[in-house]
């Protein structure tokens, strides 16, 4: 199934999410052109599936349209924000097929702008008058920002577990993909257990759909992904893929050497990538994901039936299946 | 007078704010050493100026005092997190006598450490349970980075004027005074007059504290101010005092040949720090700021005489005499 497809049922709420973005671009045309021309580049071209979980998670019961609306679209800037500040700490060139805004306006515009954002998600947020979301929204913040931090510390380490590569990935990912779902049931008045489920939902989602990213850093394309293969690696980033192939061959290993500094970097990036295309850690890494996805499922059981639900099942089928 | 006389009223809150900072630091150490490490030497050290205007400013009426050392803390946290990345932007290396987090950690872990504090400033705000200071708090982060943004943008831009000054220095500094002060008289139920003077008597200081900030930049000493003076110059930042001296001499002039990057940029700094010193620039800016200061004052003509309007009172007064 397309993403099209599967996002159908709120496709005129993605509508009005995007009508919000555009209006945040547009207001800045005549007094401040720099800002202007900065949120034009960065407001465009994503999955936008956070917005989506937001939307899906919260047409199950009372809910208030414009609120949803608003913690959408809150979702979807955050993620950015969040985004704009990866791509600085990282001195990422490319992303979405694009250059990054660290790449046009140096890093310095990007950490403000990433700061920008983020107020302006945390605006959004609160825009639906609900303490409880803007709450949530804080700590996932700090959720994503202690995962990085992890990420940052243990960059180069070759002393990494798959506890500790979870428990990262719940910080930077997850999270915000159960806060996008948890808030849709927060602000539809879900009962206690089916937003709990919902919350579980999405927080077993962004465990999966971040193995496949891990996964698609060593076997998609830069033109697929809109950003260069194996740049985990180059970053000192220890993902799936990585750690077990590490466990696979613990003597002789180019990831070892990338993290000793030994040899040709590139070079031995290269054979990292080739060592895991060609061994059985793919299929490894994909089951992984696919258990996740499963999990994910299950907590939608107490949900009742509609075409939410339907789409919420299918999404999480779709994520552990893109290729992009 | 002293800032600890001027404190007086709220001395015992400020100690529960002190509290709230050292379980956010304690709370780290067996978790993530790391984190530990960078908050104990952010958290420490600080005027405590905006906590202050928090307190003093919810004194006036109807208050709960738990929610208002929860605002009060998230207005401290809030600065903080901005100085971090203003560092990390500036590449400073000293701050209040201490080596900056980028220049202990690297600009990377500062841009994400700041994003940390945000989060945590967020949370503290969101405690207060109160959805219009939350949206306060999110605006003033907009105003923040939008003033952040506009400096980075004109940096080196000799085409400033005065309004323009005050316009940046309004989203960059007075922004957060006056949350601090109207996010008090909100969550003590002000009056809506009464709330409006406390807010401007916030805006007012705030500016009144940037233009002095500006002026020590000139003519106060690296050991008085914990940072190198003429930075605003070396980061190609126009000030109240620059912009009087390219009036003053529009002609030759150290600035001019600073940002068109002419000359021994090191000697153009001391010569323009020198000609504002020996000049009547100074005067001009203190009276400037002065104005502000009393201007700050007229807003708590309204409010009922207690020792919190005393002290505020007393702020504004020792706002412009500051040294340090």
């Amino acid at each position: 199934m397309q993403l099209s497809e599967i996002y159908e049922p709120v496709k005129e709420d993605l509508v009005k999410v995007e009508e919000q973005f555009r209006l945040l671009v547009d207001s800045q045309h005549n007094t401040f052109p720099e800002l202007h021309k900065m949120l034009s580049q960065i407001l465009v071209g994503g999955k936008i599936i956070r917005p989506t979980l937001t939307l899906l998670a919260g047409k199950f019961y009372n809910y208030n349209l414009t609120n949803l609306l608003m913690m959408a679209t809150a979702s979807e800037l955050l993620h950015i924000a969040t985004l704009v500040h990866d791509d600085a700490v990282d001195k990422a060139s490319v992303r979405r097929g694009q250059p990054t805004i660290n790449e046009v306006w140096g890093v310095d515009k990007a950490v403000i702008l990433g700061d920008y954002l983020f107020a302006r998600a945390g605006e959004f947020a609160a825009a639906t008058g609900n303490i409880r979301v803007v709450r949530l929204f804080a700590q996932t913040l700090e959720s994503i920002s202690r995962g990085e931090l992890r990420q940052g510390f243990s960059a180069f380490s070759l002393e990494q577990t798959y506890d500790q590569y979870i428990e990262r990935i719940a910080g930077k990912t997850a999270s915000l993909f159960a806060m996008a779902t948890e808030s849709g049931a927060v602000l539809s008045q879900a009962p206690e257990e089916a937003g709990q489920g919902l919350k579980e939902y999405g927080y077993n989602l962004g465990i999966a759909f971040q193995i496949i990213d891990d996964i698609l850093d060593f076997i998609s394309t830069e033109t697929e992904m809109g950003k260069p293969v194996g740049s985990d690696l180059a970053q000192g980033t220890i993902t799936l893929p990585s750690l077990l192939l590490l466990e696979h061959y613990p003597e002789d290993n180019p990831i070892k050497r990338i993290f000793n500094n030994e040899g040709d970097g590139q070079k031995n990036i290269i054979e990292a990538l080739e060592l895991v295309r060609s061994s059985s850690i793919i299929e490894e890494c994909y089951q992984a994901a696919s258990n996740y996805s499963t999990k994910a499922c299950r907590g939608l059981n107490l949900l009742p039936d509609n075409p939410s639900r339907q789409a919420l099942l299918a999404l999480a089928d779709y994520v552990v299946k893109r290729r992009k």
